[in-house]
């Protein structure tokens, strides 16, 4: 099975098809989705996720009709379908199907999606500068994990993949590093890890709060910062931590070619040591 | 009928279900629009607005499998489908259904959706000037009539709402007014039409475009210029262009009442009285 869909009450492996041009979703984006794992039956921080999904729902002034709680069992019912083994993407979504210039709230429907995604692997993607950016909070719902926000962090993927990176890195309005497109940043400098202050132009993630918390306990300080493209010049290290690939090593940016360090690799570790308590199949 | 979609070779007047949650575009927001007009078979500038869903397309890396001109065809066989009187809106969408991170431009699909939506009246609202702004260009795909847009849009407009006014004013991120959050704005001082200068942070619109010709060829002047919220404040009069309303008056701006005045009654008259000569059905 590739993948699960629970919608109007019921399990469905097949892909549903819901809404089309004439819901407001479909051409208004009026949509968030969250994002978590389950890896070989370990869902870490999957209560974190859901509550987060509830919350960008409000953010976007559409109106929840599940509770947190509930959307937790059902993942968990949902990851009990696949092979014990199974490594899974876990996608709450919420969207207004209704309303012409806004978004009609009262119309706001759910869909959970689970479907197979391997993790990519630990060590070795590539980043550069990206010369697009973050919107300040103003100009873009960004606390809420909107739909609308991805097409300029594609844009910037498409970018830096034409420059021959993987991945780039995206500035706040101000000059300052924000993070991945697709994932928050750390970076390591004198055994100290330093990442991008929550200014409220990128989502603060789940992962990172939990890598920060745990290297904190270990010994490891790991603070938020002003960063700036110096500071990752000058880096001993840089990794990204996100739901997607959790923790994973950025090993060249620019020109620059880095190793896949020993705070990375410690930070990883302890992550997915952690992550052996959170097992729910 | 209230509505009419084009998909897949064929008409249907059932709103179809394209897209679920493991669809690019539902999620990730891969998706650009247009909206034209059919007013009781005047169809003022349709060939500009196909043209332009095909720019917004390639903006967005999408790849369009439809030329403007065809597209247009169809929208005037979908005309054609109404009553001769129906007053319509029609809505070429291009959409990503592939792709996990980035959008596979491969899998970009079309549908045209034409509905019955009444022009809003001539004259009378009122408006604030937003806390929200538009992004800048490398903030979001501002050169494109894309989905994603539309949210921060939204955003402003219920802000505004919940302060009493019908529409928000919204500013660039250097403080610049930069249009209403769904249509383009024009001012008037002293016998001049003032319009934002178009700087890549607002879609300078057809209908703005054609107002400004208009308006120039009938000897009023109308030209873009750098505008702030002291502008609106001193302004002889203020209105918007844009498809959905085409030209309409802003009664009132924050605390002071204005009159639907002679130049936006000249500009209103004269694009009705153009836009008989695009007589489609």
């Amino acid at each position: 099975m590739a993948a699960t869909f629970w919608l109007d009450g019921h399990w469905t492996d097949e892909a549903p098809r819901l809404t089309g041009p004439a819901d407001h979703s479909f051409w208004q984006s009026s949509v968030i989705f969250d994002g978590a794992r389950a890896i070989a039956g370990l869902a870490p921080d999957l209560d974190l996720h859901c509550r987060r999904a509830i919350a960008s729902a409000h953010a976007m002034a559409l109106k929840p009709g599940i509770a947190a709680e509930e959307i937790e069992r059902l993942a968990i019912e949902g990851i009990r379908r696949f092979p014990r083994d199974a490594v899974l993407y876990i996608k709450p979504v919420f969207y207004a199907a209704g309303g012409m210039i806004s978004a009609d709230s009262a119309t706001t429907a759910f869909v959970l999606h689970i479907f197979e995604a391997p993790l990519p692997g630990a060590g070795g993607f590539s980043a550069t500068l990206s010369p697009l950016r973050r919107p300040a909070p103003e100009m873009a719902p960004t606390d809420a994990k909107a739909a609308c926000l991805y097409p300029n962090s594609d844009r910037a993927t498409r970018e830096a993949n034409g420059r021959g990176f993987d991945h780039a890195v995206m500035r706040d309005p101000w000059d300052n590093i924000a993070e991945f497109a697709f994932a928050n940043l750390m970076l390591v400098k004198g055994g100290r890890v330093l990442t991008p202050a929550a200014n409220g132009t990128f989502l603060a993630g789940i992962t990172r709060r939990r890598v920060m918390a745990l290297l904190n306990e270990a010994g490891t300080e790991a603070v938020e910062a002003k960063l700036t493209a110096q500071d990752l010049h000058d880096a001993d290290e840089i990794f990204s931590c996100g739901n997607y690939g959790k923790v994973v090593a950025c090993t060249r940016f620019e020109d620059r070619q880095l190793n896949a360090g020993p705070v990375f690799t410690e930070a990883r570790r302890r992550y997915f040591a952690w992550a052996e308590g959170s097992r729910v199949n």
